[in-house]
């Protein structure tokens, strides 16, 4: 089974964090393999930058199913391209939102999550409103950190441990879902620091997340429905 | 006032047939011009053709803030690049599905969408369930006519009374929206049909609902909230 | 196009001053008048005394139908009569909540109220459960003053900055909706205010947003629809 | 224990019947009396009709508390004055729906109404989602007969049958709350007649569960919050 | 009318306790009969427990129904066996949520539970979510005490009126429903300890709403739907 | 990675079918086992069953844990027995409704099951409201078989066909459910006979999804929340 990780940003380094964070958690069959983009924003934290990126990821979700990729992970927690995606090929293709917080939904009753900036929690609201599991979220919470300052690792940590702990002893929250890809290599050492605090709570990384997904699906031989998202009809289109 | 109407596809002739049908609706001070895209679709049908056309309609909206005008209405009725626009500019942006589901909500309990095509139904409820208003929809029914083929208006006009009638009839419909800004120059001609056969049911036009909600916002002194649609922060885009 | 306000209470003093604040959001063709009650309450902050004035309402919506009026806005944010005059009219009808609520979904996520009373508190959350949005609410919220003191501009002032600002950072609110149509000349005052403590969060006025959302059907030919508000049917009453 | 019944119609013929029926469900230390208006409509199958009826429904649950009545049922599906009436005493009072909505979500997943004219639905509709529960809604039926026609209790009867019938078959309802109060002795006939046909489906009768209600509450000592209907505050009301 | 209350832990003294209780909100022609397990948990405080508890509830269930009862109560709030006893049995079968969260919702717009332990929320959330209530909640908080030490009714009460205040103050609450059948004789004391403090919220006691329930629906002559809960199908079940 | 199924019924057979449909599903270095009850139904259509069933599930569910596996799989779609487990054990455990929920409404936008039998329709419309995604399913269908039939596969194939062609056509399905884990081996054919008449739909598989979601969860090293599954107190149990 092969897998395609796009990083729908450009700049090489994060495209090898990410492969290197995917291969921990993907079962011993599978080959994940990653691209980054040429052209294209080098974060996302808004609408717009998902837009900009948008062309580009479509670009490689489709090279990955010309290449025999059996499956493709977007790694963005915003879903940038998905659906579109989703209309041009047959192969599984998820971003970083939808399996998180189905593997949420899945453990708990109710979950929050931790983002990098209030101006993102809008939009964190209307992927949950799309896929239909709006109240299993008992907040959506930040850590005022922009994606380019995510390298400070002690920082990240430091503040997700405290809005974690707010999160759950003030939302109530059951599970905390971690919103944003480039979170990487935390899951473990958040469980551990919380655990010396006395305190429990799964932390779900979407990158985890969406490679189960993905292997799941393609060892099921299912993929997304054509019904919801039909091959685009054949038109002029003016380029 | 002056509103610019932002035709998302290539070909100039939409761009005519919008804003005449849009001067039908507006206030005595209110300006109205139209521009089309360069590059592009010839007409959207899928999430993917909405992506096609984004970029250029989001460079389309900026210049129309930059030649000052006070609002855009993009003449879709799948809001192809509205959230990303309302990000870039600080005036009032609209495509046809906000105003026409806020409009039919104002004036009945539940009411169906009628469409073109069974394909862009999924979208369409996508939209309905981030506005919050999912469950104001009696149903989405669809005329299975694409849009390059809505110039054969009498197949077009005897198509839509036969689904207006089955959702009243069968859905329990109270009023209905036209999922396409291409159903141009209907509404009057649908409701005499209607009453006719004694049948009375708001018919809510997109376009004319989008031009009444700019106004109203304009003459408010009010916009999008730019703590929903925050401005991009600065950073190293590649292009 | 001819606009008649119908101000609920007994008093002639708020008629004026309600035309007087309509006519800054009307377009150059809209005329307004305004009317009290002879009968009913001197302010509504119950459902008690929404209850006293609905008759009298009544009969001004009629009588405006009868003198020719496109449109009549019941200038309360109770929505009093409201959908018993839909029944008895064809021209559009409006209070204060529904095209506030609309007008506030239009532009962001989800928005709070800033009401009078605590006490009005339950009675807005139905209206917003009737409308089918009351998800897009974030809190209601209210400033602890009963009409006949919002003469107290200052202090009413003072209180809804305090309380919009409770609602933008501990609920999260994306846009404020003012809860009372007496909180009049408010808006621009309410954003210069905020604006200078670097705040920027749009303020939804019921006034405007009536006038908007009547002007805009009236241009387009609509109104309620009779399918959910059809005329009563004939039978004894007996006076 | 003393319950009075409002019959909100002119005419004495439905209060008696009303009160008849009461008698069969009540506990053997309740007494029931029943009191119609002067004033006001024969029947009520409109908003207006329920906003006529008002006043002097509100004037009688008054009486009924000075007159030492523990609890009113205002004996209309619509709710006629209820939540207005409940802010004016401290005794319960109830109309039909709220009742009959309560006890069938407590005997079943998902009930359907079926009520006398297609015109009351979009009210019902608004009395279910400002209650709470809507989504335990399967359908909302009619039997297409006013209220004054209900003496032909043959025809009320086939009729009920008859959608009953295809409220289970094909809405899948899993008990049926017959949706007017003048539907008067019929629960346990239309149980005989559906079980002869091999169909047995709870039928629930809004009277008996409106005394249900009512005892209940008498007995347990509490009654509607006074934080949702708090006492209208004293201010001028001119008459 | 014979109403069996099944206590489901083992231990006489709760049976008394729940009879006595339950005796003072009935009918005077109700009689009122208790009974205990022989095995099963002495309290029930999470979903494991109803579990071991359940098939001797079942049991119970079945021999009161042979018994000639017309109704049963299984007193416990989290409903534990209630909907598997529905399915073998025709008479009415409550637990203490249902009743209680319907009884509440009729008589106010928002409510909280106010339990014994953090850890048995998440349970009653389901419960809300199942009954399709779940919009009705302000909130769901707990006095920190499990079960078996509820009989300092001191420390019970004082953690309860805090726990009401701030259920009223801080969430917006319009009632209260005891989150637990072992909170014994407490409305009452309650409502005057909360009225002294100038507060009044109506307290909603489960044994007293189920009691009603019962009583209304054996007057009624129906009972729980048998399409929702259907007799289990004949077949080999090996013990 | 160890993986144990326990088939929640009396007799072997199921178990070994149950555990070869599951290995074709699984990763190379999953191990999958199976056990059934000594004790139990013979199937499981009602609650009733369920409840049977669920003390001996729970037993097994511990041992598995003791053994040494990494998760656990009840196999039935009711979902019997799987929260009170999850607060006796550590290591995920799934029946089959969440996973092949969560995983449908991955893929699409609405989703139809289709099960054996309308009576157990009410059982899983409240595992849906439980799970929080009820808006996402279109229908729940049937086709009329009982579990100890379903070795008739011709049969079971053609009603499926016919139960998924309605659920597209008539309630708009973009993928089906199939609401049963006996429903064995059914995947691919369903693909193939729905593929020859021009049809496409997923059909997600309980056991394919379940199966998923615990190679998923283990091999990121989260289960279900502890503050949701607390483990039970200490406290005496009378057995």
């Amino acid at each position: 089974m092969k897998i395609r990780i796009v990083c729908p940003i450009v700049g090489d380094w994060r495209v090898n964090e990410s492969v290197e964070e995917a291969n921990q958690f993907k079962a011993p069959d599978t080959d994940i393999d990653g691209v980054g983009l040429d052209k294209g924003p080098t974060s996302i934290e808004s609408i717009y930058d998902g837009i900009l990126a948008t062309p580009y990821i479509l670009d490689r979700v489709i090279e990955a199913e010309r290449d025999g990729c059996d499956g493709v992970f977007v790694t963005c927690f915003g879903d940038p391209a998905v659906d579109g995606a989703r209309e041009k090929v047959s192969i599984p293709v998820f971003g970083g939102f939808r399996p998180a917080a189905l593997m949420a939904s899945a453990i708990c009753g109710r979950w929050s999550v931790v983002t990098i900036l209030k101006e993102v929690v809008p939009l964190i609201r209307d992927l949950a409103r799309k896929l239909g599991i709006e109240n299993n979220i008992a907040s959506v919470r930040d850590i005022d950190m922009p994606v380019l300052e995510l390298d400070d690792k002690a920082k990240m940590q430091s503040r997700l441990v405290e809005q974690i702990e707010k999160a759950v002893m003030e939302d109530s929250a059951e599970a905390i879902v971690l919103g944003c890809t480039g979170m990487l290599g935390l899951g473990r050492t958040l469980k551990e620091v919380l655990a010396k605090q006395g305190k429990q709570v799964p932390i779900v990384e979407p990158t985890a997340a969406a490679i189960g997904f993905l292997e799941s699906m393609i060892r099921s031989g299912i993929s997304h429905s054509k019904l919801t998202y039909p091959f685009p009809r054949e038109k002029e289109r003016v380029f």
